[in-house]
């Protein structure tokens, strides 16, 4: 094989949606669908005219690759209905190591695009770091050559780089969408529209590409302005878990520029 | 007067900055700069051929408006430096009152620009939601007229709910920075460049303009993933404070996906 063309994948959710999606627009044939939930495999194989069916239905033989994207808590039940194959076997995790997959195979990888995925949002994949790693050299090559088909940032990390990038970018992603949260609950308790700060969010992301975080850096708690944080955790009080993330956060910004 | 045309600035920080470059390529006369800090009035009166000085040497009857654009915790000094004036009178504070300004003059206003200034960072203010409030009606509205030559977001805003949009900023837009900066220093721990995510974060702002931020939430958190949490945070245990804001923010997210 000098090129990856054929692709099954194992799973049927936001990562194998988006990245099936990206594939079939670059001429990847996508083989087949296998996992669990028989409804969205089914939906995404009949999309793809591909086939579709269980875990124990895969041919391996038939493709390339085979991408494994479970949620990470289902990966062992997964591989537990997976027969050793000799095919490339990759998983998509952040988290998980590449090692978690070696009694089904030898030829490992891992395929993680870094990014937030909502169903019902499409993204633009060429922009989209594919973090990749294989335990062969070979493998590397012909994986690095299918993910610049699909994104112009292509990274080789390994496991514990990878890792530290996941939890890196639930700080950066998850946590700031839940910080857009509180933001338009408290907005949303006195009546105003959570586009007032649309603007506001869109010019703080796009500061960071000119400033480091550290320089960008505005607010009560980078002032060092006491009186309205305390003004703040008074208006706060209603809402506790607010408060105490208000508090937290504060305390920190603070510390972090006495260094 | 019929319409704001000529503005003395009291300050000469990043809000001042930002705001009298609007109004000068508005071709709003910026009669002069004034406050505390020689140097910085100085440079600003030099760059837009006005007047400087310290805050008694400003002539009210020479402006229709005057913006006092001070740190809070600087207002009230400043305030004492202030004659009673005619002229009408505006902060640009997201968390003071407007009746703070009551002792020195009948005219008093708020014009707030919602966002976050760094003065290394041009911003484009026609984008920028300016939250407007007035003790008269007359003045409300020759507010409103000068504010939309600067922007097209223009907003009637009480004291009491800028209070509660500084508060939801401060979570939106300070606190999400300093989530990035975090993930910028976690990443540089490891030799990996802070621009492997700042494709992530694009996507999350992105995403938040067409679903709700509950909607968009994705992660270990929203997912209830305890296996990859405990294991993030085994792995912060190096730095106990980024480890402290992690496991109160994934604490927070699995509570508010049970409601």
């Amino acid at each position: 094989m000098s090129e990856i063309k054929k692709i099954a994948f194992i799973g049927s959710g936001n990562v194998s949606t988006h990245l099936a999606e990206a594939f079939a627009n670059s001429g990847i044939e996508l083989v087949g669908f296998y996992g669990r939930n028989q409804k969205t495999t089914q939906e995404m194989a009949t999309h793809y005219h591909s086939k579709w069916g269980s875990i124990s239905e895969l041919k391996p033989s038939e493709v390339d690759l085979i991408i494994i994207s479970v949620p990470d808590h289902a990966m062992e039940e997964v591989l537990q209905t997976l027969p050793t194959v000799t095919t490339l076997l990759a998983h998509t995790s952040g988290s998980l190591s590449m090692e978690i997959l070696q009694n089904k195979g030898n030829q490992l990888a891992v395929f993680y695009p870094l990014q937030t995925f909502s169903k019902e949002k499409k993204v633009d994949f060429s922009n989209i770091p594919l973090m990749l790693e294989a335990n062969g050299d070979y493998d590397l090559k012909l994986l690095e050559n299918l993910a610049q088909k699909i994104s112009s940032k292509v990274y080789r990390i390994n496991s514990l780089q990878r890792k530290k990038i996941h939890i890196a970018a639930v700080f950066a992603s998850n946590f700031s969408n839940y910080l857009y949260h509180i933001a338009e609950d408290l907005l949303k308790r006195n009546d105003i529209p959570f586009e007032v700060i649309q603007a506001l969010i869109e010019e703080t992301t796009d500061k960071i590409k000119k400033l480091s975080p550290y320089d960008a850096q505005t607010g009560p708690a980078m002032r060092k302005d006491m009186e309205t944080i305390e003004a703040h955790l008074k208006d706060l009080e209603e809402t506790p878990e607010y408060h105490e993330i208000y508090k937290l956060l504060s305390k920190h910004i603070i510390q972090s520029r006495k260094q």
